[in-house]
């Protein structure tokens, strides 16, 4: 949470250090409190939003949900005043992720108050939207979010450049399903094949579009093993890496085996089978593999 | 499995101990025999559940089944009052993991034979699941189980951040394409959103609700990566370190090509062209990536 | 491929020699040659047989599948001649895994030359699979599926417990979802239940089942991050963990803010923000993560 | 980008050094200019296409995308000559990968230029998709391509026989899903139930072809977690190592249970519990597991 002073100089003082305490640190009790209260507020008004727009949850309980959003969007009204109190330059905080955030958890509510047909120019499912956007205040409660954000920065040009990749063959693999199957079978246009294209790859597989001619399913069997692959054989590799390096202390055996009990795997010098003790034959070069 | 004793300051004796040796312990040729039957017993019972709900084996045999259960039930009774009856503490047994579960083993038999119009206030259905439950009895026979646990205890926190970070993914873009789609497409609801949110980032894809407009499929293509990526890429970063950390001996080659054959790959020290013997161009600055 | 000897005691001779040579040692051109014949004549006989299971090829080509088929057997049932012929022990050659594949090779063309009428007996399907399997005689040509059995063999009781685990968890969740659903929504049987919960863990997600009921698509919403998370979470731990190792050299920021530029992530010992020059308040105790 | 020089032994001179420079190396301001605005054009070339495929954009702005073409053609036809006229062999550049690539970039116009019924010749989704295969010319300005292209080559065989592996189980499980389930259930060939069967083991279930049988369904459930557990079981079997040679200063704990409070996983030479401080039993010999 962003810790603000009226003065940039001087750390706060007074009645705003108090309430500074209590609303940016969580070293003290109360300051605890309040951040469980506000976690509290924030799950809750995620949950009526989620609730009201279930039609039978909405006819039974409408007033109710109406009556808890105006206490939550004062709940965070007071929030995002007492952050703008305590600080000498509001811009800054209001045009940071946190302040768009916080600003957005109240804004739904005071858009239908100030435009009562509000309802009727924007979608009550946007303003759904808009609420739901109010989860992401939780994240300033886990600081590995922050790591995870540090992690990915760190990794983006990896990202980018592999997301690029498949980003390509699905582009040159959903043209080519849309050549083979066309729009008879579904594939109606590039954007849709490509559509499909990332269903297959990413192994989701909706099955709204799905190839019906031969030359199609072959395709889509490349790409699927594509797609599949892309995690298996990394994932395989590695194991191998480390299951040999586990096993390298055995020394390989050959492909040698014995004209008696047919066991394989003798080491090279060996004379007689180490299962039946028959003679081996002479070993001439190097194996087969 | 849990070992009791009548005096919990002295040692098992005489026939308690015998017992406790057979049932808790498997060292005895005694014991393993009478494990060996009870994860028989357990499988069975089990089996005689799932086979039971298929109606053209129930029709065929219902008294067979019954007769089963009950045997069955007798079975895990005498097992379930032998561990009581070595333990001064039984109400600690009863309500252990493994307390809880005998009880169920139990239970829905005899709630049928205390109630007999059970079926018609608990669903044969529910009676079902209870006895499905002994399964859980096997997980004491494996060590595994609890390494397993205690791994899953101390990544605890870290399984939890994954997990309310996809959560609050799922909910956003679920919500999202609730806005986008609509319940003419057949996202009626948040929740119904939230759910094919997740079919789809986990890369199910059932396909019962699938999105029609071109705007709803491009958040889906983009879920559709983000699910399939988080598997994806850290599995192609870790791959990619191992690999280079193999190749690091080589020195990386620049991208100088050759004029004459186009081979790319020269040092950035050489003069003349390793696969055809033309005379590089002069190396200006530093390659363009 | 197995190596055998008429005499357990003395190496080859002769002409056994010579043919043993060519037929079980890559070693001489002759070998080499007769080992890419055979391969090359598994892989056709396949193809026929593939091609052969579509019924507008069955239609066109069937003279010229039966003559290839024919063909097939015929150099089959001369190399399996040929093994028996070189060994003294041609009973341990015929019970191991390459002798009944060889055997299998050759037995559903004599199937349908003794029984006449054995394809009213025996499916043409299932002599069909028979001829398919044929495809496990390439598996002695290539060295690393020897060793992947032995890998598989190292870790066969984890992968054991591993899916003994997943099996429990379809089970009950699978006969959780038959109680919640019921026959009506498409949960007839249990047996039919865990296969729709290995479908869903797995993330196949067929979709010829799905959940209805807001219960039923809760539940399914948990198999579905069990089974994506299976394989999310041990890739992001053991991703997190190389990452953090290499990050390690940096010190950790703390969620210090300064009050002026909200700039995050400055050292506990700092006095001055990093980026403006603003004065740091206070730092009080430990930070709230 | 490949460098060319008209005279194999003497470096670029004059005018042709100064368009070397632009066109081929990006050291230079001109040069980066040159690189950003190919890239731009390489992908508005591309929008183009994928926009020309859907039917009322194709309507719509007919004239304007065929211009656009036009424009693009002109720009790589100048591009590709200007390749050409630095090079004293053209025929090595036009038969390498990107030569390719360039001249299927300009090839569809021409086409459609030097034969106006092309269109009826080559359908026109055709030379959609020779105009989408340009994406690749992007593949020369990221370098990670290159190593990606080299990490596959290393591991080559590795993927070649994890390949195979899997399309011999897909052959055989599909043909026994043939002969199972049957035609009547939508697996009518072979080539049809290995498509299902790649469906179903790379995860992606489209859920067009399902098993209807309960054998064929049990089969698939086999398939289902041979697919997801080649996932599944090295992950965790890699993050088991990991997690236990964290955990291995840990001596790890016994199955011993106290009688009295039934806590779990004392030391082998603890005589007293600790947590309640009961006196344990006896140790007789090894744990069970």
């Amino acid at each position: 949470m962003p810790q603000v002073s009226p003065d940039p100089d001087l750390p706060l003082q007074g009645w705003r250090l108090r309430l500074y305490t209590i609303i940016f640190e969580a070293d003290t009790r109360a300051g605890r409190l309040f951040d469980m209260t506000l976690i509290a507020a924030i799950l809750l008004s995620i949950a009526v939003v989620v609730a009201d727009s279930v039609p039978a949850l909405h006819e039974r309980w409408r007033q109710q949900f109406t009556w808890a959003e105006w206490c939550f969007t004062a709940l965070f009204t007071l929030e995002y005043l007492a952050r703008l109190a305590c600080t000498r330059r509001p811009l800054r905080y209001a045009t940071s992720f946190f302040g768009v955030v916080d600003l957005l958890a109240m804004l739904p509510t005071y858009l239908a108050l100030l435009f009562p047909g509000a309802h009727a120019l924007i979608d009550v499912r946007v303003l759904r939207l808009l609420r739901v956007f109010r989860v992401f205040k939780l994240t300033s409660y886990l600081a590995e979010y922050r790591g995870l954000g540090r992690a990915l920065q760190a990794s983006a040009r990896k990202i980018i450049v592999f997301i690029t990749g498949v980003l390509m063959i699905v582009l040159v693999m959903g043209t080519l399903m849309y050549v083979v199957e066309g729009p008879a079978n579904g594939f109606s246009t590039i954007p849709t094949s490509v559509y499909w294209a990332i269903t297959t790859m990413t192994t989701v597989g909706f099955g709204d579009i799905t190839p019906k001619t031969d030359l199609g399913r072959f395709i889509a069997s490349v790409m699927m093993l594509l797609g599949w692959g892309t995690l298996a054989v990394p994932t395989g590799i590695v194991t191998a890496e480390m299951t040999s390096q586990r096993l390298s202390a055995t020394p390989a055996p050959t492909t040698r085996t014995c004209h008696e009990c047919l066991t394989e795997g003798h080491l090279p010098e060996a004379l007689y089978c180490l299962h039946c003790g028959a003679r081996l034959p002479h070993w001439h070069h190097e194996p087969r593999h």
